[in-house]
């Protein structure tokens, strides 16, 4: 008599349900489960008919970023798109222009089958409980939890290229200006790997932040009040939109500050060769979210490291 | 006794399910079963028992673009998720670089409710049948069907606007390049709009196509190609990012001819606030959007246009 998938339940002290879903990879197993379900399978050697146990899966990711102001985040969803497309999945964005989102929202859709995998930048309330779930889904930048895996480049490193290529430069009424400071993590990073640098000289440093949410107009006349009120010989920003408007505002003001940005996308790349930038590389942070999330879907039990860093480059550090 | 769902099914012809599904403004309903049930709700003054019939329903609208890369449609779809979150809907956005999309997809994501509306800026295929199902879809920029309602910005008059505006500078060697050949609706009627105008005049004019799935630097190397090969002393192009990529290869090349664009983004007009440009208005297109959506979604046989075109503003007209 050929084994059935209530034996492997029994075995794997487990509901039918849940071995149905496991091999419909739906995604919705516990890890401890899943490890049951897949010994249970070995051990019975289970034989899953394709026919009766394989509707459709839905191949649906989605991505939730901050927002897409910032070409970089346009960049990266469409190398997320191309790669998960590649791969037979659709992908969807979702923005949430800095508010918290209430994890039940993916949580019903997880249930509902509606996605089958999250790619998020957003901070995520996820309970222990929900966490034990053992979900699909790659954190961008964000450390949610040790047990959703984050993508990040490395930050701290960039900012402290960016610093050690100022200080090249002999340049010492240094300011700062942090784009969105609601982008707290990544952000962060970029700047303390810049005051490590700068403390090490003992330079005196200003730094000041952006609201996320303001519209770019509003932005350039804050970063206009800022520079009237004190000459700066170098102004480091914590993306190249924000070093653009500070350009833009220097040049009316007639001052000539090195400026300096972060993300190198192919878009200000290609607008703006001469911008001193780090340059992440979003292509690869796309290939690689991709490839994890996907690893986790079609084996939720594949073991992820909670961290992955990649470097990033200096642009135009010869330059001016 | 009270009048039941039942009632209202048979004097209307139509069977329980899909008055269930009128009532839950599920949005899947004929137009004509729609004005049958809502008929016979008035003639046998049905109540509505709120608890029972009308459980959460989804309130999740997908838009479909062919790209972000360019900063108009991030710009659109920021101001699209905005407007809907204020009215209690959450935003997708799907990316589908320029393949026509089955409409088989988006029936089934319909159909299994999780999603209650579309606004779309690609040129789906639906099959008349489809069409009479009177789904909430709205088309960007494309004419899908006189049963879809259309919204976009007058092309044809901002293309007559800039031609006119490039030829009261005197200027005669003039190049057009479409930034994306596929794109066709709308850059087609920005460049008649052009055309009408030098045709008047009987000016010559070259016109030279890019391929939108391109990347930015392929797309800056064929321009430079085609300005080392002839000298124009004006260049319009059909958006702002291709304006600015010319703007760039002229500069290169030491050439100085009048370079106008077509979109007029926030990030463009910040970041290049003297380009000569058309102004789409994307708050003013995305409130409509949302608007005629959400009216659709609401009472299915709401009155919609088939076309609705917003004027748009040229900007530094008088600069150079």
């Amino acid at each position: 008599m050929p084994v059935t998938i209530t034996d492997v339940a029994k075995k794997a002290q487990v509901s039918t349900a849940t071995v149905s879903r496991y091999l419909n990879r739906s995604g919705y197993v516990g890890q401890e489960a899943a490890r049951k379900i897949k010994q249970a399978i070995e051990l019975l050697g289970y034989k899953q008919k394709i026919s009766s146990f394989n509707p459709t899966p839905v191949k649906l990711i989605e991505v939730n970023f901050p927002n897409i102001d910032n070409p970089f985040y346009a960049e990266l969803f469409e190398y997320l798109s191309g790669y998960l497309k590649e791969k037979g999945y659709d992908c969807v964005l979702h923005i949430d222009h800095f508010h918290i989102q209430d994890f039940d929202y993916y949580l019903k859709r997880f249930k509902k089958h509606e996605i089958s995998g999250l790619i998020t930048s957003s901070l995520l309330h996820i309970s222990q409980k929900d966490l034990n779930r053992n979900l699909p889904i790659i954190s961008f930048d964000r450390k949610i939890s040790p047990k959703i895996p984050t993508i990040q480049s490395n930050n701290l490193d960039a900012g402290a290229q960016i610093a050690q290529s100022v200080l090249n430069r002999g340049k010492n009424k240094i300011l700062i200006i942090a784009g969105a400071k609601e982008d707290y993590y990544p952000i962060n990073d970029r700047i303390k790997g810049m005051m490590r640098v700068f403390n090490t000289y003992k330079m005196k440093v200003t730094l000041e932040s952006l609201n996320a949410n303001e519209s770019i107009i509003a932005k350039k006349i804050m970063i206009q009040q800022i520079l009237q009120k004190h000459e700066y010989d170098a102004i480091c920003c914590t993306d190249d939109i924000t070093a653009l408007i500070a350009k833009q505002c220097s040049d009316f003001l007639k001052l000539d500050p090195l400026i300096t940005g972060f993300d190198g996308t192919n878009l200000i790349q290609t607008l703006f060769p001469s911008l001193i930038t780090v340059r992440q590389h979003t292509k690869e942070l796309a290939q690689l979210m991709s490839d994890l999330l996907l690893k986790h879907i079609n084996d939720p039990l594949y073991p992820l490291e909670s961290v992955y860093t990649l470097p990033v480059t200096l642009i135009n550090q010869y330059n001016h």
